[in-house]
This record gives structure tokens, C-alpha cells and sequence, in this order.
């Protein structure tokens, strides 16, 4: 049995329409006119499908296929409908449109699961103008409280309450999301990689067994400022120079290393003007790896170099630890069946950490989580031209499809004979 | 025969008034309500000491004692009453007030000197609001113009002519400048080093012989902007860590070198987002140096090392001269007899090039030129902390007074008989 991938192709450039902008890219934020209209149209079709439609408190869009009854609970699939400005058609639809192409396939093929399966687009993924990524999973969740957010607003100044109940959820709803948790059995997430390792290997797709911890500090260097012309080069404490080299230290160790990633992307220079040595430069570490002690390890590694290059040059430092996100396991027997699952298909595969997060790395909270990411081309991501070959996209629908034949067959009855993960 | 120091010292404190703020720091722009007091008693004690006071177009002041007429044409001393915002009590300042003493100090001597001794004020010498630094002295040798002047207006949209007006000068009055020119003979600049040279070798004071040049490129290094989760060090074109690698080299080469200054003092960074792998940053490149070779040397010398740079990352570099500042050498002569007048004093000096440009550098294209710099402590400067020992000031002041006493002996009858240098 195989998906339909011309119907999912043609899918794919249909809900790109919404939100389409003048530059190509798709500008489609959660509570935007595009989202409300994709929004629309998603729920229609699912509901033409025959499906069981439900809005959270979230705006999370669930759609459940019965099935025969044998097993309790649901198997879910999805991603989210929402885009950065001016993004691509993948990131985050791919994953949603292929859950429906799925249930399209099962459904056409009169095939009979004991679990229910549940289709799920999630609200608001993508950083935004309320500053909450992932925010219809960490609501599901329960990371995300409705006290929390009661006085959350956009640059606008509009709430996002108002905007929730819009699109059919609203914070007084934020209680009843708890009671839909125990149902969730699992939760398979498809993905664009968003980097190069699935092309580098040249293999169309891989198994996520974690999700990367990020470490963010925030970094001040103070030197000292003076004129650029009548203080020699022996006199200077120059804040950007000793920054410099603490900017390239972070790229050594994480080239050397492999097995981290390190990037300064945000710097601020003062007084910065062209004749003055610049006196304080502020700038954001940020760290990411697969295992908690990586990035200690590296942190503290990088920390020992910039102390040694403080002394020397005479500079004072100060740090800010503003982001500690721990690096989360996902399910590795979900993910165990995957891989068995490309086994069987003679589908080669990678297995590799997540280094961004996605909703699946809160979903894993409360179920058993796994992810699927399909080979990006040259990396290209939140762009227009991010972009996914259809054999490759087709390769990782099947696999997911197949995935979840067996893990209908292998999951116990209920959820409460299963000890769940990654709490 | 010697400078009042004690008088000298009360006069910067008295002057220091004008323009104080909260932080303890001088205020007094060109055309600022503290300039205007500053002028208004600066031209009424010159006019108590028995000096003819002119202003001229671009409202300098000038105060001349007669001679008795035997050889034709002044001998100018001074420098500029304006500071920077929260600037100190001796950049400027200090000049202008030593030929004050000086005048003074020959008065008060009975001594007959055969050329007429002038102080000159110049009016906006600190960067301003009309984005014009040395404004009085380039619009006095006619490097400013009043047709090039006429638009010019500062952030509130306050026309320069019309500020000129309220302090005496204006536009309509540059063409008589030009006739002024003629009768200057020498000029001789008191400023404080404003760096660490004098105080590194414990000597006082310097003869300055020439005015570094400054050279200034705008630098574009761009990179590819990528997620800094997503994407591996490996497939990174990261514009930052190119672009501190390219700052290293310029402090590197100017460390090795030693008789040239190279700064990056203002920087920008596209999009400038801590997840975000700098795509593009902007900079500027600041080179300075007494030899026009040298300045080109170090140029060609760290763009060398920066393409290779550029080729080993995969970044591209593009580049703008902004500023091509060529070095003024000034009056040779002048300086050996400033440098005599040291020897038979007595007195230790250094001879360096200045590596800021001050009046003097303009005033050197129609008259001979020449400066004397004051050891500055800790090489502060335009900033409250700015400070010149006393010891050091007298020791300067006296160079000055005896050395125009020599010039004044050593010059011939007219202006006409000299060859000018440095045109």
C-alpha cells in the first residue's frame, strides 16, 4: 500500500496559495486572514473525509478516523498550518497535509485499525508576533497555563484570547485540553530536516530519536573606549577585537568537537562610531547538542578560553544565562518500530537528534513521540526556496503509513498498561 | 621669562564653568547658549587686555597685539573654545587660553616684538551638529565655501548661517577671509596629546612635524543567514565569525607594523537574531598613519590576507572607500626652532606626528604650521577624566612663549620672501 503522492503534490501547492506573497514565500502566521482561510478549508476537507472534527482551547485542529475498537485511545499525526514570514511550503504543512493524505490512503483502502487515528495541526509553531513558538503543543501540554496567558498580547495590542476564540478556542477552554491527553497513545511527526545531513549522506530520510537541549547566554565584554587615532595599538582595550576572538573560539571548539553546534548571531557595539575603539561589545552565545553534558562540556570549555583571552587582554566579562532548554529523549520503541518498519521497506535511513525544536519535543511530555525529517535541499529552510524532492517526500509518507500499521499492532490495549517516556 | 601658571590654571577652571553638567563633563558645542557666554567673556577680556578683537565670517575670533612694525604680518597662536558633548576642560581649551597667558605674559614684559602676535579662536573644531568638524579653520584657509555652506542646516533644521549670524560671523563674510590669509605668517597650535606616547616615555611635551592621514572603507562580508540549530558548523557561511577573523587581522598587522593604528569601531549585523547565522555584516575600517605609503601598505596588506579570508569561508567582501584623508606634514622650519628654543631651554621633547587632525593641519595649507602637544594622563581625552599635569602645561607654555620670541627674530621682513610650504 503507497500514498498518493500526485494528489498530496497537488495538495501541497493548493494550501501554498494561502498566505502566497509577492516575493514567492508564504507569509502565514497563526490568526492571520491566510490562517483563518487555510483554517477553513482544512476543516471542510476533513470533515468531507468523514472525520470527527475538534477544536481545543488552543485552536489545535484534531480530526479522528474511528477505528474497529479493539485498543483504546488514539495514534496521532501531524504538524502545524502556520509559516514565518515569508517561509516555505513544508515547513510544518508538509507534516500535516501528509496526515491527511495518510488517512486518505487508509481510508480508500478499507484498512481496519484498533486504534482510533487522529490528524492534528497545531496553532502558532512558529515564532510570532504573541513571542510564543510552539504554542498550541506547549498549551496541550499544560506548559503553557491560561492564567499564564491571560494578559498575552500581540504588538498590536490585541489579545490573544480574542484571537483564540476567532478560530474556535479560547483560554476558558484551556481546562478541558488535560481530559484529552490520556487518549493521545503516540504521536509520529513528519518534518523538513531544515539542515544538510539527510543530503550529505544522500538518504531521503531519518528517525528522530531526540531533540537538541539549546543554551543561550547573554555576554557583555567592557574595554575601554577611546580615540581610534591617538591611542596606539599598545594602549587599546579594544571590546571588539577581544570579542572577536571569543567568536571565533566558539566556532573552533564546535567544528573540532562535531557533535555540537555554536553560534554568536546577535551583537551590539558601543559607542560604536568609526574613530572611537570600541568600549563594550554585547553579544548572545548560543549552544546546542544532543546531551545535556555536551553542552556543559562545551560552555565550559568555550568559558575557560574567553577567561584566558579576558586576561590578556585585559577586558572584563559578564554573563547572563538566558535560555536552558535540556535536550529531550523522544520514544525509542516508537521509534525502534520506524526504523524496523524501513527495514522492511528496504528503505535506507539515518537516525539523528532534532536540532531545532518542533511540537513533538512537548508532545513527548505527555506520550510517546517520535518525528520523521525528509532530506531538505541545500539546507534551505524559512525561505521561499525551501524545498523537498517528491521521491523523498513519498518515501517518508509510506514509511509513516506502514510505521503505523505496526505500531497499531504492537501498542497494548490501553495506555495504562504503557509506561510512558520522557515525562 | 615665564608663563603665570597659577593664572593660567584659575583661567581653565573659570572657562570650565561654561558648558559643565551633572556629570562633571563639559558641554559646549559651537552656537550653544554656553558658547555664546564663553565667547562673549573670551572677547571682552581681550578687549580689557588692549587687543584689537575681529570675528570673521565663520565667526573665528581673532585678537591681535601690534608690533612695532618691523617685519610685516602675525605670528598666530590658539586653538578652539568648543568641546565635545561631556568632553573635558583641556581639549582645545588649553590652546586657546595658553595664547591668552602668553599675550599676557609679553605685555605685561614690555617686550617689542617685530611682527604683531594674534590668538585665534576657531569656531566648531569638534564633530557637531552641521556634520562639520574643523569647521572655522577649513572655511578660513577656503576649503569650506559659502556657496557649499549655504544649505547647511543641524538636526532641528537650524540654518549654519544663521547661527553664525547671532555670534558675528556669516556666509556674506567669506570672501573677506580670503583677504586675511596674507597676513598670517605662522601659526602655532598648543592641544594635549590625547593619547599615551608622552606619558609611555615621561618626556612633557612634543613637537608635532606632521598630521597622520586617515583612511576609512566601508566593508560588506556576506555570508548565508541559516538556523543556527539546523544547520552543522561544517555548512556554516557564517558573516561573523569572517568578519572577526578580518578584525583580528587589522589589529594583528597594526600590532606587528607599530607606526600605524587600524580600528573597526562600528559594525552591523543582518538579521541580527540569536537563532539566526549572521548573513551579512557591515563595517568600517579605520587606518591611520604619517605616510601616505604606509597607510597604503597596511590597506593592501590586510585586504590581501582578508580575500584569502574570504576564499577559505566562501564569503563575499565588497568595499567602499569612504575617507581618504591624505597626511599633512607641517612647517619643518617651525619645528627646528621650537626644537632649538627646547634645547636651550633645556628642556626634554619628543618629536611625533599627531594622530588626529586638528586646525592646524588646515591652517597649513596657507601659512607655516606647526603644533606642540602636552603629555595627556592616560592618554584620556574627550571625556570628563581628561587632564595635563601643571608641571607639564607651564613647561609647554614656556616652549611656546620663547619659541615665538625666536620665530619672531628668525623670520624675514615680509611674507613675500618665504616660500610657504605644505600648500
Amino acid at each position: 500500500m503507497k500514498i498518493n503522492l500526485h494528489r498530496l503534490l497537488v495538495d501541497i501547492e493548493k494550501y501554498a496559495e494561502f498566505g502566497k506573497n509577492e516575493c514567492g514565500g508564504i507569509t502565514r502566521p497563526s490568526f492571520s486572514s491566510a490562517d483563518h482561510q487555510v483554517r477553513e478549508m482544512f476543516i471542510k476537507e476533513l470533515e468531507e473525509m468523514g472525520l470527527t472534527v475538534t477544536i481545543d482551547g488552543a485552536a489545535n485542529i484534531w480530526a479522528k478516523l474511528k477505528g474497529n475498537g479493539k485498543k483504546n485511545g488514539s495514534l496521532v499525526i501531524g504538524s502545524h498550518l502556520d509559516s514565518v514570514p515569508n517561509g516555505g511550503k513544508y515547513d510544518g504543512s508538509l507534516g500535516v497535509l501528509m496526515a491527511k493524505e495518510i488517512v486518505k490512503t487508509i481510508i480508500e483502502n478499507k484498512v481496519n485499525l484498533d486504534h482510533d487515528l487522529e490528524i492534528v495541526s497545531f496553532t502558532a509553531e512558529e515564532s510570532n508576533d504573541f513571542n510564543l513558538s510552539t504554542f498550541g503543543s506547549r498549551s496541550f501540554v499544560g506548559k503553557l497555563t491560561a492564567d499564564q496567558l491571560k494578559e498575552s498580547r500581540d504588538s498590536t495590542g490585541a489579545l490573544l484570547n480574542g484571537e483564540l476564540k476567532k478560530v474556535g478556542g479560547g483560554l476558558n477552554q484551556f481546562p478541558a485540553m488535560k481530559d484529552m491527553q490520556a487518549e493521545k497513545k503516540a504521536f509520529i511527526e513528519l518534518h523538513i530536516e531544515q539542515g544538510k545531513r539527510l543530503e550529505s549522506a544522500d538518504i531521503s530520510m531519518a528517525v528522530i530519536h531526540s531533540v537538541v537541549g539549546t543554551y543561550r547566554s547573554f555576554i557583555k565584554v567592557i574595554g575601554e573606549p577611546n580615540h581610534s587615532g591617538t591611542t596606539m595599538m599598545v594602549n587599546r582595550i579594544d571590546a571588539l577585537t577581544a570579542a572577536a576572538e571569543m567568536i571565533l573560539e566558539v566556532e573552533r571548539y564546535c567544528r573540532e568537537k562535531g557533535n555540537v553546534v555554536g553560534t554568536v548571531g546577535k551583537i551590539a557595539v558601543t559607542p560604536n562610531a568609526a574613530n572611537i575603539i570600541p568600549g563594550e561589545v554585547e553579544f548572545v552565545l548560543e549552544i546546542r547538542a544532543e546531551k545535556e553534558e555536551t553542552i556543559e562540556l562545551a560552555v565550559n570549555s568555550i568559558q575557560e578560553v574567553w577567561a584566558e583571552i579576558a586576561k590578556k587582554r585585559g577586558v572584563q566579562l559578564h554573563k547572563e544565562v538566558i535560555l536552558d532548554q535540556k535536550p529531550v529523549v523522544l520514544d525509542q520503541e516508537l521509534a525502534a518500530i520506524l526504523e524496523n518498519t524501513a527495514r522492511q521497506m528496504n528503505e535506507p535511513y539515518l537516525t539523528l537528534p532534532s536540532m531545532a525544536v518542533h511540537d513533538a519535543a512537548h508532545m513527548a511530555s505527555i506520550t510517546r513521540s517520535v518525528m520523521v525529517f525528509v532530506k531538505s535541499i541545500a539546507g534551505k529552510s524559512h525561505c521561499p526556496e525551501e524545498y523537498s524532492e517528491p521521491a523523498d517526500i513519498e518515501k517518508a509518507g509510506n514509511l509513516i503509513l506502514h510505521g503505523i500499521f505496526n505500531l497499531d499492532r504492537a501498542l497494548p490495549e490501553t495506555k495504562d498498561q504503557l509506561q510512558v517516556n520522557n515525562k
